[in-house]
């Protein structure tokens, strides 16, 4: 898609380990609006996995905020600005009373070393708990709680303890237990006990409310709930890591914690990626006991970008167009469409195993064999070669839907079309896909 | 400045522990302009310490650059875009041609985070020798090489190791001293021989270029040259934190560590603060060398909003602003100017011991007999209370100053009044000195 000088140019400069899409070929996108993202010969590409475009490209009311906000004042947060407060209210307005308190930071990664920090001092304990496959983020501290970065580059810390993924298709308790949310949460309970028979005391369970580098997980009923017991009862914390599933993708709820019911109140969420629609932003909502003790350590925190008045604006234009355009509704509304058209494409293809979700949210797993349920990694590749979706999970098996907001009834109809056309074989060559829309892309 | 409601109300949101400016009194500021801030009753602050709104505060070439991109296209650098690669090859024109690999990342914590795995995985060493007092990040990472942020808090970790402060005014070695660089660097030699007999092998020397909370240290001549070849003997690689310093405030030279002389190159440097002009941006620049050692662990890098257009455009744009409006030579000039101002207050005021700076990085230390060089906060803290200027240091004596880069003679004039008044006895009340100008800030 662009010239070999031009990336041969790039990668002079810039990181080879930064992966591309499509490396042999890398798309040079110039512009984008909405769900579409255009390249530099006006290629539009319907863009089904980018959670960060979350409103939708380049919408006007963020853009217009974030302009004005500029030219206006960007200033450190050691002066008032009313802003932060407002932003921070109507966040706390989303979330239950307990999480009232709001630290602002620049990226999801800068949010959850927070957590860490918060969880370690708050506790005076060091260890954590998290899920096999998890990914928190790039940052030293982090890398040694994400077991997808850890495990092709280091021994396992050992503050760090890793329980099993509550996955109900593929995992030890599936569908049939009759209560997989209680039998994987004893899961972490055991690996809790293991540590503290070594003398050891933990700090937080880390989780991402919906695991999505693990294979787009739907936790089952009741497991965060009874997590949390467990969790307490060893004087750590809950944090809930919603960087990749926060603000309305859910549908049905604001948080994806709150699929679990209202009964569970998390200590401390992370938030990212969507939060400022691109901008580099994120946030910390913990409980003032937490942060009260976080405060008292005589360490102050404070982060020279965090929570200026620009990031603040953008963060609470994205809010507004949430609300204004009813994303959460459409999430819902599109989302439910869309895995409607996918488990019609399961009883026709043998090859999907299962599809799970919760509004634009949404996983669809693929098989060699139902009843073995072996990923069939061949096939997604095939997929991705020829329609270029993107896929996750540890087999790389699962094909994920994770679009900017606004995608449409009629966007979910044209992608489904295609991935039934390809599973039938018969669409074969790359080329043939290059039209106007096309389905994006291999993270 | 603001009603107590107001206050109380940001404050029941926002955390306690980010300390304002004036708590008693908090400032809120509502607009911006060059070095000029203004609050909600239109009374105007000359800024004498905000670095990272570095060629003045919303300046319109930054401003349009980041509004133009912010409508046309932000997305993640998995594909393809001009503007990083332009980027990333005009910042390697300011540099030395080693330093050619660069990564983009959100903040100077993130950047000197990176840093610090860069080092650990390219040496296979794990210790970090840092200076006393010195400040990289508030990620967890950064706390434990940051000895002015860890001594509150934690015991020092065994992988750390700390060297004296190159102070020739108040340290060890002094201006009389035959070669204060070579002595200086003896010691972080001394620190690194006494690391390997505990056989511990050291990483990385991370150094400010010019040292900031430490109390705005000029390093003297040789010293880097001289730690460098320490530093490699020992297997290690020299980290500048640019952070604070760089983008052309010391006028002479782009980058601080260049002070030092061509022949000084470090193995990595790091960018943060002025670098987007208050835009969420920063930067490691390193060594083909490194980054291919980095690149074949296998672990990728990647960054959500690092490096993405509107960072770049807003980064590009900033470069184009000090080489269009010379501010470099502005530094170099306005700063020499304030210098010889301030030398002639010295001249007059004994409270005044030393005045040390480089373009527009200046430090005048405040000591309560000359002889001794005893520091004399209570002067520095009347200042604060009275004309609200700036204090650094270990001690909180030393005035600083870092405006914005368009800083201009006049400014210069009108604060050493202000300064001269004050320590002649002739500014009494706050009052008096909330006029259409007034000084900037405790950090």
């Amino acid at each position: 898609m662009c010239s070999l000088d031009q990336h041969t140019y790039a990668r002079r400069h810039l990181l080879a380990s930064c992966r591309l899409f499509f490396p042999e070929d890398p798309i040079k996108i110039v512009r984008a609006q909405g769900q579409y993202a255009y390249d530099e010969k006006e290629r539009a590409y319907l863009d089904c996995i980018n959670n960060v475009a979350h409103v939708g490209y380049c919408h006007p009311d963020v853009v217009k905020a974030g302009s004005d906000q500029m030219a206006l004042l960007n200033i450190n947060t050691r002066f008032l600005h009313d802003h932060i407060t407002h932003y921070a209210n109507r966040l706390s307005e989303t979330l239950p009373p307990e999480l009232s308190t709001f630290y602002f930071v620049n990226s999801g990664s800068e949010a959850n070393d927070l957590a860490v920090r918060l969880a370690q001092q708050y506790t005076r304990h060091q260890d954590i708990v998290v899920l096999e496959n998890a990914y928190h983020g790039h940052l030293t501290s982090l890398i040694d709680i994400s077991p997808y970065k850890f495990k092709s580059l280091r021994p396992q810390k050992e503050w760090v303890h890793v329980a099993p993924i509550p996955d109900t298709y593929r995992g030890k308790y599936r569908e049939q237990h009759p209560d997989p949310g209680a039998a994987y949460a004893n899961e972490v309970k055991a690996v809790i006990d293991e540590a503290e028979k070594k003398n050891r005391k933990v700090a937080a369970f880390f989780v991402e409310s919906l695991p999505s580098v693990a294979g787009q997980i739907i936790p089952p009923a009741g497991y965060f709930q009874k997590v949390l017991e467990h969790v307490h009862d060893a004087g750590a914390v809950f944090v809930a890591d919603e960087i990749q599933t926060g603000f309305g993708r859910v549908g049905k709820c604001f948080w994806a914690f709150q699929l679990q019911g209202d009964d569970f109140v998390p200590d401390i969420v992370t938030m990212g990626k969507p939060i400022g629609n691109g901008h580099p932003l994120s946030c910390v909502a913990t409980t003032k006991e937490i942060a009260n003790v976080f405060d008292a350590t005589g360490v102050e925190h404070f982060n020279t970008f965090g929570g200026n008045p620009v990031s603040c604006a953008i963060g609470l234009a994205v809010l507004d167009v949430i609300e204004k355009e009813d994303l959460r509704g459409n999430a819902l509304r599109v989302g439910t469409y869309l895995m409607s058209l996918l488990n019609e494409l399961k009883a026709k293809h043998p090859a999907i195993g299962d599809v799970r979700g919760a509004g634009l949210f949404i996983g669809v797993e693929l098989v060699n064999d139902r009843q073995e349920r072996t990923p069939a990694p061949e096939v997604a590749k095939n997929l991705e070669e020829f329609i270029l979706i993107s896929t996750d999970g540890p087999d790389r098996n699962v094909i994920k839907f994770k679009p900017p907001m606004c995608f449409t009834m009629e966007n979910a109809k044209f992608v489904v079309n295609k991935i039934d056309k390809i599973l039938s074989g018969k669409l074969g060559g790359k080329e043939n896909l290059w039209g106007r829309q096309l389905l994006l892309f291999k993270l």
